[in-house]
């Protein structure tokens, strides 16, 4: 029989009543010889301020052992901007080295968009993972005093951009319309953008059927307002993947149902899926989180897992689901999970 | 009598088409005192193919002699990226040290904009021009090689990131909302990202009247389609800046009415002030080019030469003329600047 090893870091604010949801339709859609089991890391704020960790090599090799890891939301107001995420979140994407950071951008019927005229979104951001602007190289001198230089270093490299390239290609190629952009800023970063544009260009020789673009970051900010429906594939560095792909949740129903995956394709370390939301201490406790976000990113935690037709039930589930949310009431969290698991299991 | 001498950057492209809109607009609109000198430069790509030159030390010797630069549009798909872009756009902000990059959105009654339901949007934004990822600095080893690594290197200053931080909160004071938000990403980005911070936060007790508040850029580009109507001044830096401002210009009506200003505040060097949009080598030499942006930028010229009153003529122009557009035939590039220097002079 088979199973599937779980990690859960339900983390802060809405975070354990999303993941709590999660786990039901996850529970749901599992075949019945598959045993699922699951383990609960108390990892993020809370205990931040009651021990001063975020994550330690202890816990790394604790998670290590796991299929895969079900992340719900980390951050707290009281924690000083930086510590999670350099001390966890991204300490977590380096470690494990998830070099594929897997966020698609899907319009459902019935979910509202801030774009005039419902577009016809249906995309899929690969960005960069462990490189880029996120090493957390550079430093400061003299500093708080007038003096103060304080420097951030982009680190590209020809290997960490061709594996991203490349699965962006394998990607798009597997997509009905074949589309792939890169989008960088390759007129101004000349050296990063170089190397970024010589690489897609050569990737690109061995994907003949698939259609290509490139896109500077600002235009492209334009044409996802203008244009979604032109997109399929995208491939890009790490920060402009990060401000685009918000922008891409925005526009295609919001972070409510925006999920992610932070990937090792290798397998040699455990990847982890997470809505892209935060924790929103304002609303969390009240049973008034969407756990829709967390939901599909347990699809996509299923897909790559091999559960591809799990999966897709996931998928259909939530679009039947937010189809028939116009003029209703609004649900809790858990209804909806409720709902979303009765959908899977039928 | 007093006297304007522009220097006068027609550029590739629709540029040369649009630079005679805005200079005809402001013929109109100076008084009859003021004589209006121009020259023009012939830089840009034709430039660069016809010689290799981009921008000299005599050309900005020259340049140096004017009062400001009017500049349409710089680019051609002939030459490769990054040359013009680096060897004059961003030579001249750097040699003139034009620290505030100027860039108001407002959505003008009767302008189309991508979002849903209208909304009010009046923000200007100040992106910092000199620093940050755009100075240049990185470099490449091992370049086409499988071991290539090419780096970026952004370059805060505390004097740098003071002197706009400053001038965002002045104009922030200077409007009815009194409203500032920094723009950086301060969690990732923690060098940087708190020196921004903590200047801002300095900065921000000689200016008890602004209420300020501190967004991460990837939240930023969601509050732009979601909310723009919350933002009243933003301050960022150069890179966010530029990202940022078109998205901005998308939801509030498009490049086609964008105005930017790279603005010297001490006046030791002439500012540039200049339409957001490029060369749009596709419609150039058409009459099809909008020059609503260039003659917005001749109004920020002009209230940057303390030319207040015939600045608000301009953007009262500009805003009957696009309120009565709806449902009409296009104009061409020349009749739309016709009938806005009618509405200025009348
Ligand atoms: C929280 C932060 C470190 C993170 C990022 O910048 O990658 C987040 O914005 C995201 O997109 O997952
Ligand atoms: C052309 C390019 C160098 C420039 C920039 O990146 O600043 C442009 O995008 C702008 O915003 O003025």
């Amino acid at each position: 029989s088979r199973s599937l090893n779980l990690a859960v870091i339900p983390g802060d604010g809405i975070g354990q009543e999303v993941v709590t949801e999660g786990l039901k339709v996850l529970s749901a859609v599992l075949p019945q010889d598959v045993k699922l089991e699951t383990k609960e890391y108390d990892f993020g704020a809370r205990r931040y301020h009651a021990t001063g960790e975020t994550l330690t090599d202890a816990d790394l090799d604790a998670l290590k052992q796991h299929d895969a890891i079900l992340l719900g939301a980390i951050g707290d107001p009281g924690v000083p901007s930086g510590v999670l995420e350099r001390g966890f979140l991204l300490k977590l994407r380096f470690a494990f080295d998830h070099h594929v950071n897997l966020r698609p951008s899907k319009l459902l019927p019935g979910v509202a968009t801030p774009l005039a005229g419902q577009p016809e979104i249906d995309f899929v951001v690969v960005r960069e993972g462990t490189e880029g602007p996120y090493t957390g190289n550079g430093g400061t001198i003299r500093k708080g005093t007038e003096h103060e230089v304080a420097t951030e270093v982009s680190v590209n490299t020809a290997f960490g951009v061709e594996r991203v390239v490349r699965d962006a290609f394998a990607r798009a190629q597997a997509r009905p319309r074949k589309k792939l952009a890169l989008i960088h800023k390759n007129n101004v970063l000349t050296f990063a953008g170089h190397l970024w544009t010589n690489i897609f260009n050569k990737v690109a020789e061995e994907f003949p059927e698939v259609t290509t673009e490139y896109m500077h970051v600002d235009a492209a900010t334009i044409y996802l307002v203008t244009q979604p429906e032109r997109f399929d594939v995208i491939v890009t560095d790490n920060l402009f993947g990060d401000i685009i792909t918000d922008l891409a949740a925005a526009v295609s129903g919001g972070i409510g149902v925006a999920a992610s995956g932070n990937i090792n394709p290798s397998g040699d370390f455990p990847s982890m899926f997470e809505p892209v939301h935060g924790s929103a201490p304002d609303i969390a406790g009240q049973g008034k989180a969407d756990p829709t976000a967390t939901v599909l990113s347990v699809a996509l935690l299923l897909r790559h897992l091999g559960y591809d037709a799990e999966a897709a039930r996931i998928d259909e589930a939530v679009s039947a689901d937010l189809a028939e949310r116009t003029g209703k009431p609004a649900r809790s969290t858990s209804e909806i999970g409720d709902a979303l698991a009765v959908r899977v299991a039928g």
